[in-house]
C-alpha cells in the first residue's frame, strides 16, 4: 500500500513538473451519488426548444445538494465531501404544462481537494440515462467541465434560493 | 382536557348529524411549514401560458415532502404528521430557459386525523407570497381543496418519482 502511494505521488509530482494534467494518471473517479433524490433541492431550470442550448442541454434540470454543499452555498466555500447533482430529465410539454419525464443523465461534481487538485478540488462525472456504475466523461470532458465551472464561485454557478 | 374532548366530540357529532361542516367550529389551523426547503423534492411542474389553468395556477410548482409524507408515497397511506408543500414560483422564460422567480404562494396539506376528520384527516392552507403567519384559505376554500383532493390516493395526486 505504501509503495503504491509513493509511486502515485512520484507520478503526480512528475506530471506536475512537466505541466501535464494528472487527471488521467491518478485515475480518480467519481461514483454515482446514491440517494441524491433525498438531498436538498436547490432549484429547477427548464431549457426549452427555443434555447440555443437545447440540442446539447435541453430538458428539465433539477439540482440537488448534499449537506456539505448546502454549507458551501451558505459560506461561499465548499468543504471536502460536498456534492452537487444536476438531474436532467426529458421535459414534456402537454397542453401548456411541462413535466419531467425520463432521465437523460445525472451530472455530478464532488469536492475532494486531495483527489482532484488539477480541477479546483472538484471531480466531475456524468452518468447517462439510468446507468449507475460507469461514468461517461473522458479526461478531456472533465477538464472542459472545470474550464467553464471555474468561472463560478468556488466553481459553482448556482446560488441557493430561499 | 377530557371535558374539552367530550365537548368537541359532541359538537362534531352534532354538526355531522346536521350535515354542517365542522371546519369552522373546530377552527383547526395549519401552521406555515418552516424549513420545508430542506425537505425531499417530489417533482417540479411548470404551468405555462398555454394551459387553460394558467390564470389560476400558472407558474413553477415545486413539490416537497417531509419524512412522513415520503413514507406515505412509499406505502400508499400517509401517517399523521405527513406534510406536503406546493411551492408556487413565478415562471420566467428568457431565451427559451424557464426559471423559478418570486414566490406566489405556499400551499400546504398536513395529515392529522384527529384535527381534520371532515376532510379525510388532511388540513389545508395557503400562504400568499412571503406571508408566514396567516393563511388565506376560508373554510369554504379548505372544503374545496378536499373536494378535489379526495379523488387522489389518500387525497394525494402526486407519486414519488425516482
Amino acid at each position: 500500500m505504501k509503495i503504491w502511494m509513493l509511486m502515485t505521488s512520484l507520478a503526480a509530482a512528475f506530471a506536475l513538473v512537466c505541466g501535464v494534467s494528472t487527471l488521467a494518471q491518478t485515475g480518480a473517479t467519481v461514483s454515482f451519488p446514491e440517494h441524491y433524490r433525498m438531498w436538498v433541492h436547490v432549484k429547477t431550470t427548464v431549457i426549452g426548444p427555443r434555447s440555443p442550448n437545447f440540442a446539447r442541454n435541453g430538458g428539465m434540470h433539477v439540482f440537488y445538494a448534499n449537506e456539505g454543499a448546502v454549507e458551501g452555498y451558505r459560506t461561499g466555500r465548499f468543504p471536502d465531501g460536498a456534492i452537487l447533482v444536476d438531474d436532467l430529465l426529458d421535459a414534456k410539454e402537454e397542453e401548456g404544462v411541462t413535466r419531467g419525464g425520463s432521465r437523460r443523465r445525472v451530472a455530478v461534481m464532488i469536492k475532494d481537494s486531495a483527489r482532484f487538485p488539477e480541477t479546483g478540488g472538484w471531480g466531475f462525472e456524468i452518468f447517462v440515462g439510468e446507468e449507475r456504475s460507469k461514468g461517461s466523461l473522458t479526461a478531456e470532458g472533465k477538464a472542459a467541465c472545470f474550464a467553464c465551472h471555474q468561472k463560478g464561485r468556488d466553481a459553482v454557478f448556482s446560488k441557493f434560493p430561499e
